[in-house]
């Protein structure tokens, strides 16, 4: 059967289930990629779990997000971090050399594999004609154990690109025409395949741009071709025997069908406050701004910054602007440096940052207030920047340095001088001393973990109980996000590798008592509305509610990874088999549940006392995912696993 | 009668008073320098007087301090001060040029003027035959306004260079050997004056590392002559016809003397955490270290990164050596970058940050907990970089760089390459267009100033009443500091531009619940013991008592600076003139002052109805100084005043 670029990775690292869309499917896992900000949770996890040294072909970690050093937390995380890695195997990059996505890019990216890893733009990879998926911490932390990673069979739609990109328009704009089309949610269980002869005009760092924030449409991930633009950019990074060519069968189709004529966009911008709010550049041109921002993992390549650098040279940014100038990679810059394009930004009046992820994740670089800045992140959801009430615009390095230098927003086409295309350089510089190699598995066994004060190790958690006897402790609406359950920002989010400690946090925006009710009440559950568990995949929404007791989640419906997260640290998710039974239960009440683990085993269909009667709950496991409960969560399923 | 540099520059600007050791002084003030940690009081300051244009020769406000943008405080702040600038006539240098101290001298040094700065290091400038000091917020606001500044005439302590410092030995050193031989107190009303033959090896910018540290000795200022080295420094940077020569008169003499032999000197460290506990590095060589830093005010020059870039072509640090780059000036960033040094040190693993005060000031770069962190930065006083119990030592480029080199603190002697000899460069990249020039009269006038949510104009104080019935509401020990009155840190700095706001965190080093009792009882008074509001120079920790409520503060004795921005803001204070009196005073007493003003004007004397009877207090007023009382603060005299 002819088959497209997806289902031919798909194909290639299919161990469980069938192609066919909402199917359960297993996949083999080539490489991992792991942050600093979810990491230090996968290295605790590996360390409980007591792997010895990872089984992937590739696994690096990246220290990018949390790159202030207020105090000492994120050094000793960085240094835990370098400790993990050089005892499991792992590449190391360390602070100050880049962010994961570019870096991982240059360095591992290869036709054919595939890629899990701890960020959601992990995607991004997708450039290179890989399968790259963004999971939770623990998920990835399998991958790295060797397991499979298990997901719902997507649906693959195909974008046919067509025509050339006009000047003043670039890969930015390509991917803002899709969030154009279809907003935030119209890549939802879908992997987008970008196909065509248009795509000859984009280079692999112009398709990483567009696979990076493929994620914000909510797609699983997004693929292009191995092809000539593909081989280009290993020979010039050194890597050319890593390419193999890699296209859709002659014939193959897809799931949804959509066409994109390169040659008919326009520069285009997500005004505040969602990546789906795109508009032309034109339709808000005139407005005022305090900051233009370039770099980021949605522009990261040599060219992104060039361009900006040849619109600069010699011309002078606005003096009401602040111009954040971001570098992605140490060898990004190192090559912007050699080429002179770094003088150009400085001699503009830009302001250069360490390589990182920085403003992009809210650690620093936060706009003024009442007033708009135009950054070539992939995210602007209202208060990301830091700033409350910010109003953040999302649009090309064109359209960030035109409205610099005018001090208002701008489409560039509008500017006096000519487009100075810029391309990838043939001759990047490519310090790959950057990456520290994984130790030989003599050296790495006697590595110690550096743990800081404020690193714990994970708890460990026991098996569920056949009988349940548990307080309701807390009646939740509808809608519920992973925010109120375990808040981030910047109180919170400097504990994350101290269960113990963020889990004091817990449910903060649903009742501030919680913590010390569930201290008081002990094992306990928890009732919800509808999509209990919406929006970020944070796994500590999963692990503190367990550290605290929480045994069962009932709810109207989950959202996916919650509900995954959920499963995975051992607390079991129900749903009402009558949605109505919701307006009988209340807390304070108890509920008791008889004959748990055969229950589980042996139907989807579970009955619970409660003070008013029996009600018929539901759940949706899979034999496997029974297991994993039964066991108390992954952790412990896979330390069975190892030994059995 | 022959003079020293000291005395000329003094004798030049004497505007009051007589050049005799603790005689009371008043000088005219040519330039003023405020960064935006202290810039935003002085224009509310500035504000409050009704100021329309400064009247210096140069005043110029540097953003370098708060550049880390968690929200919209520090931005926010960046904008007023911009605003203000434009509307006051002065220069402005904004976020991400650099640190005011190598600017200034860049752009406005110059032999023979008086500069006044509300920042400690505002002596650097003595590298160029200037007199720079540095002073509260206030005193610097009313320099713009044309006021003299007062102090006390200081001694003057000559010391001698002869020799030329040996290989792998730099200015650095210098300073650390005066610490050495003299602990952070040894300069306290003090101008130390460096001269003679030893000065040949030392350019503008190695001066800049001595002078600048003069602070840590607690040294009024420090002061070298105009010479050929200024000459040189002023014809690199454009500006050769501001040049004048500056030196000693012969046969003028000092009233402190010493000597330094040059070729005599070792490398020098600082061990933690005090800028007086100096050794030879050979002393702690061989301990781990998990951070080297260059950069900062203490070593700012094109030297200090070349050396070290020099020493790492083509070398890699350790890779447990977080290597911190601060670039000092956006000038400086592009020379070195022209002349390929940028390379050298990221090709190394180093990481590039913005140009500022950065990790000086404890704006990131926070060092790991139970590690070395060596910065070439001028203080380590406990916790000063973030980290609680850090463990940071203060020493050369030459020293800092040799151990990221070895992960291991090293004296650079010890290295197995030839000192590669770095010269400050005939050729400097000099942005003139970074500084923003005053605007014209004209437009100046129609500039609104622009205040974020969080900026707050200068609360309105009363004058002083002429009977006072105070109740007592702390009673507090010896050697209180300003840390205890006005703590600064992470939660109350973003507040400095709001003293409504600040003013809720006053006395939380001594009484939590300060704020609640003042806003019950209102007008109140103080007790203290001796060396009351010692520490830092910030005079939120006089303007914020005030506004909750303070009226007199009695104490058995002040520290110099506290009690002047006591003063300054119209806060009586007072000491025992016999301490034992402190014993018989507590908290919940009333105290009652009949005929303050009469009193005040007529002696140093005033009496006061305690509960248990009457007590003898002193004041050490001068008449401008009861007179500023009289009318609630140098505010409102300074209104008062320029109406008059």
């Amino acid at each position: 059967m002819a088959m497209n670029v997806a289902h031919q990775l798909i194909d290639a690292h299919l161990v469980e289930g069938k192609m066919a869309p909402g199917e359960a499917i297993a996949l083999s896992i080539d490489q991992t990629l792991t942050q600093d900000a979810t990491g230090t949770m996968v290295m605790l996890e590996l360390e409980a779990m007591g792997l010895e040294r990872v089984k992937t072909e590739v696994s690096a970690q990246y220290v990018d997000h949390n790159l202030i050093q207020e105090d000492n937390k994120n050094p000793d995380d960085h240094r835990f971090l370098q400790s993990a890695a050089a005892r499991l195997g792992v590449w190391f990059s360390r602070a100050g050399n880049g962010v994961s996505h570019p870096t991982h890019q240059q360095h591992f990216g290869q036709p054919g594999k595939t890629l899990l890893g701890s960020d959601s733009h992990t995607p991004a990879a997708g450039s290179m004609g890989m399968l790259a998926i963004g999971a939770g911490g623990i998920d990835v932390a399998m991958a790295m154990a060797g397991e499979p990673f298990h997901l719902k069979m997507p649906e693959v739609w195909g974008v046919r690109l067509t025509g050339e990109l006009p000047d003043w328009v670039s890969a930015k704009d390509v991917i803002l025409e899709m969030l154009r089309r279809h907003g935030v949610d119209g890549g939802i269980g879908r992997i987008i395949e970008y196909y065509g002869p248009g795509l000859a005009c984009l280079s692999a760092m112009d398709r990483h741009v567009i696979a990076n924030m493929g994620a914000e449409l909510g797609a699983t991930t997004s693929v292009f071709p191995a092809d000539d633009a593909v081989q280009r950019f290993l020979a010039a990074v050194g890597r050319g025997d890593d390419f193999s060519p890699l296209a859709a069968d002659d014939g193959a189709g897809y799931d949804i069908d959509e066409k994109i004529d390169l040659s008919r966009l326009e520069p285009l911008i997500a005004t505040p406050s969602s990546p789906g709010n795109v508009v032309p550049v034109r339709e808000v041109a005139g407005e005022s701004l305090s900051q233009a921002y370039i770099g980021s993992s949605a522009n990261p390549g040599y060219r992104d910054f060039a361009i900006a650098a040849e619109m600069l040279k010699d011309r002078r940014i606005s003096d009401w602007v602040s111009f954040d100038i971001n570098p992605t990679s140490r060898s990004i810059l190192e090559t912007l440096d050699r080429d002179g394009h770094v003088l150009s930004l400085l001699g503009a009046g830009g302001r250069l940052h360490q390589a990182g992820c920085n403003g992009c994740i809210g650690m620093g670089q936060a706009p003024a207030n009442d007033s708009n800045s135009l950054r070539t992140t992939p995210r602007n959801f209202p208060g990301r920047s830091g700033t409350r009430e910010d109003r953040v615009f999302l649009c090309s390095p064109e359209t960030a340095t035109a409205s610099a230098l005018n001090g208002a927003i701008s489409d560039p086409r509008d500017l006096d001088f000519a487009y100075p295309r810029v391309s990838e350089p043939d001759d990047p510089l490519i310090d790959v001393r950057d990456l520290m190699p994984p130790l030989e598995p003599d050296a790495a066994r006697k590595v110690e973990l550096i743990k800081g004060p404020n690193i714990a190790s994970l708890p460990e958690f026991e098996a569920i109980a056949d009988r349940l006897e548990l307080p309701v402790l807390l009646k939740m609406h509808n809608d519920v996000s992973t925010d109120e359950i375990m808040p981030a920002g910047n109180e919170v989010l400097p504990y994350r590798s101290n269960i113990p400690r963020i889990a004091e946090f817990c449910f903060r925006g649903i009742d501030e008592e919680y913590p010390q009710k569930a201290e008081a009440s002990g094992d306990h559950c928890v009732i919800a509305g509808r999509n209990y568990g919406q929006g970020s995949s944070r796994e500590h929404a999963a692990i503190a509610p367990r550290y605290n007791g929480l045994r069962v989640a009932i709810a109207k419906s989950f959202a996916r990874i919650h509900w995954q997260n959920l499963v995975n640290f051992g607390v079991l998710p129900l749903r009402f088999d009558d949605p109505g039974d919701y307006d009988t239960l209340e807390s304070g009440q108890t509920l008791t549940f008889e004959g748990v683990h055969e229950t589980l085993k042996q139907g989807d269909r579970i009955a619970v006392q409660s003070d008013d009667g029996e009600i018929v709950l539901r759940h949706d496991l899979t034999p496997r995912q029974v297991e994993i409960l039964l066991e108390g969560g992954l952790v412990n399923w896979m330390k069975r696993h190892r030994e059995g």
